[in-house]
C-alpha cells in the first residue's frame, strides 16, 4: 500500500516499557507499508528496579531494559534478527547471582563500556538485530523520577508526601499529584532533539503514564523541542488505569495530568479505545476539543483478557491518523 | 600465495585457552593465504574457575570461556567481527555481582538456554563474528580434570595424592604424574568426531599441557578418533614450562607425557621453538624420532618477553609443514 502522502514522513515514538514495545511493532508496520520512512524511538531512562536498577546501581549507566525491549521490537521478522531478539530478550533463571539478569541488558552495558558512546552503543544492538529505526535514550544520564502523592499519610489525608523512584512512584498507593525528575535538568540526547525537530508525527504512549511516558515531558530541552516542532502530536491513551500510579483515572484524568505538566504542548490527536471509553466517548471528545485536539476513537486493543494494545490495530488507527483517510 | 597442494586440505585444532587461541590466529592466517581451506577448533571443557567457573556452577552447563576464546580467535580484521569480538571479550570490573564476568560468556550461555543445542548455539556466536572456521566443545557435558600428584604428602613424598579440577591441576605445587576425567567417558561431540575423520591435519597444543591439551586424548571416543584418522597430527610444544602442572619439564618431557597418555597415536611432526629448544636440539630430534615423527624447528615466538607464540610466525611453520616447502 502506498500512503497517500507526497513527501517521506517521519516519526518519533515516546514511552517505555511494554507500552512503547507495543506501539514500535504498530510503527515497524507502517514503515513496511510505506506509509512512513523514518522512525525513531525515545525511550525513558528512569528505570530502578530488576536487572536495569542492579545495573544501574553496580555500572552507574542508564537503565538498559527498556531501549533493550524497545530494540526487540523494531526486529524484523528474519532469521537472523529474530533469533537474536530472543536470545537479547532471555532472562536467566536459577537461584544463582545471575538470576532476573537479562542477556541484553549485560550485552548493552558491555557495549557501553567498550564504546563509551550510549548511542553508538544501541545503533550496534540495532544493526546486530536488523531494527527498523533508531532507538535513543531520552537523556544521557540516568534519572529518578519523584511524585508528590496525597493520601500516605493517615493523620492528614490530604498532606502531599514526596516518593522518589520508578519502582516505588509506580506501585505508590496514594493519588500522584505532580511529577519531577532528579536531576530536574538532565543532559537530553542530541540526536532525540534532533530527530524531534525534524519529524512529521510524534507520538506520546501508550505506556504507564506517570513512570514512561510523561517523564518525557519534565526533560526541559526535550519538552521545548516538543513544543517548538512543527510535528504533529498523537497522544495514545492506556486501555485502562494501572493499580498503584493511575488507580481510578479515567481517559480524560489521563489526558489532564498530562497537560497539567505540559500546559504549552500543541496535541493534534488523541487516540483511545472505543470499548475502554464506551459510554464516556462525548465526555472524552469534549476534554479533547478543549486541548484543540481531536479524538480518534478505535479498535486498538489485543482481545486477549489483557489490557495491552493490539500492534497490527494500533497500526491500522496510526494510518487513518497519519495519512488523513 | 596458492598452495602447493592439489585439493582442500581441512585442519582441526585442539587446545584450550590462550595456546589455542594462538594456533587458532595463525591458521586463521593459512585459511586466508588458501593453503587450507577448512578449520575446526575443538575446545577443553573443564574449566572450573573464574567466570566459566561460576556459570559452570550456577547453570550446569559448558565452561564456556574457551570456546568464546577460540571464537574471538577465528574473527577476521573487519569492522563487525572485530567490534563484536572486542565486546564478547569485555570483561566487568567493579565490585559487584557481575564482577569478573565476561559478556561472551553470557551470550554464549544464553544462547544454549536459548537454543537447546550447545553446537548450534556456538555455531551463531561464529556467524555474528564472520570467524573463519568452526569451534567445538570437546564433550558435550562439562567433566572435571582429576591427577595423580607426587610430592604433596610432608610425610612421605613419593606418595601420590589425587587433585581435582582444573585450577587445581594447573597450580599443583606437586609432580603431576597422570590426568584423568571425570567422568570417565564423556558424550564427545559428533561434529568434532567428523572433523578429526575428515581432517588432514590435526593440530594438538600449544597450550597448558595437563589441563588444555591432553584432556582431548583422555575421552575415549576422541582419542579413537585421533588414532584413526588419515589425517597429520602436528603436536606444538610449549615455549617454557609452565609454574604448577608442568614445573621443570622440558620439550621431550612435555612430548613424553602426551605419549604416555595415548601411546597409539601416530604423530607426524613435532613443532619446536629454536630458541625456547637451545642446545637440547639433538636430543629433542632423537626422542621425536623414536615416536616416528619428524622434528620441526622454528622461532614461533613472540619476542615480547612473554612465554607466547606468535600467530603470524607459527602461520609460516604451519604453512612450510603443511605445504612440504
Amino acid at each position: 500500500m502506498m500512503a497517500s502522502h507526497e513527501r517521506a514522513q517521519s516519526v518519533v515514538a515516546f514511552g517505555g516499557g511494554h507500552g512503547l514495545s507495543a506501539s514500535l511493532q504498530a510503527l515497524r508496520l507502517l514503515v513496511a507499508d510505506l506509509v512512513i520512512d523514518d522512525l525513531t524511538a525515545v525511550v525513558t531512562v528512569a528505570d530502578n528496579g530488576g536487572s536495569s536498577g542492579r545495573l544501574r546501581g553496580e555500572f552507574g549507566v542508564l537503565p538498559p531494559g527498556d531501549l533493550r525491549m524497545a530494540l526487540a521490537a523494531l526486529c524484523g521478522e528474519h532469521q537472523w534478527g529474530d533469533t537474536w531478539a530472543r536470545v537479547l530478550q532471555h532472562r536467566f533463571a536459577g537461584q544463582g547471582e545471575m538470576n532476573g539478569h537479562v542477556i541484553g541488558n549485560l550485552l548493552i552495558v558491555g557495549l557501553w563500556e567498550q564504546l563509551g558512546d550510549p548511542v553508538s552503543a544501541l545503533d550496534w544492538v540495532g544493526r546486530l538485530l536488523g531494527t527498523t529505526g533508531r532507538v535513543l535514550p531520552m537523556a544521557l544520564t540516568p534519572l529518578d523520577i519523584t511524585a508528590q502523592v496525597r493520601g500516605l499519610e493517615v493523620t492528614d489525608p490530604a498532606a502531599l508526601a514526596t516518593v522518589r523512584g520508578q519502582v516505588e512512584v509506580a506501585t505508590t498507593s496514594g493519588e500522584i499529584v505532580s511529577i519531577a525528575l532528579d536531576p530536574p535538568d538532565p543532559a537530553p540526547c542530541p540526536e532525540a532533539l534532533a530527530a524531534v525537530d525534524e519529524a512529521d508525527w510524534v507520538v506520546l504512549g501508550p505506556g504507564s503514564w506517570f513512570t514512561s511516558v510523561m517523564p518525557h515531558l519534565m526533560v526541559p530541552q526535550l519538552r521545548d523541542a516538543l513544543v517548538q516542532t512543527d510535528a504533529r502530536l498523537v497522544v495514545v491513551l492506556n486501555l485502562v488505569d494501572e493499580a498503584g500510579e493511575t488507580s481510578g483515572f479515567g481517559p480524560a484524568d489521563h489526558l489532564a495530568a498530562l497537560v497539567e505538566h505540559a500546559p504549552d504542548l500543541r496535541i493534534h490527536s488523541v487516540l483511545a479505545d472505543s470499548d475502554s471509553v464506551g459510554e464516556g466517548a462525548a465526555d472524552l471528545e469534549a476534554a479533547v476539543a478543549s486541548y484543540g485536539a481531536v479524538l480518534h476513537l478505535a479498535d486498538v486493543a489485543l482481545h486477549d483478557g489483557s489490557p495491552h494494545h493490539d500492534p497490527a490495530r494500533l497500526a491500522a488507527a496510526y494510518t487513518r491518523i497519519m495519512t488523513g483517510a
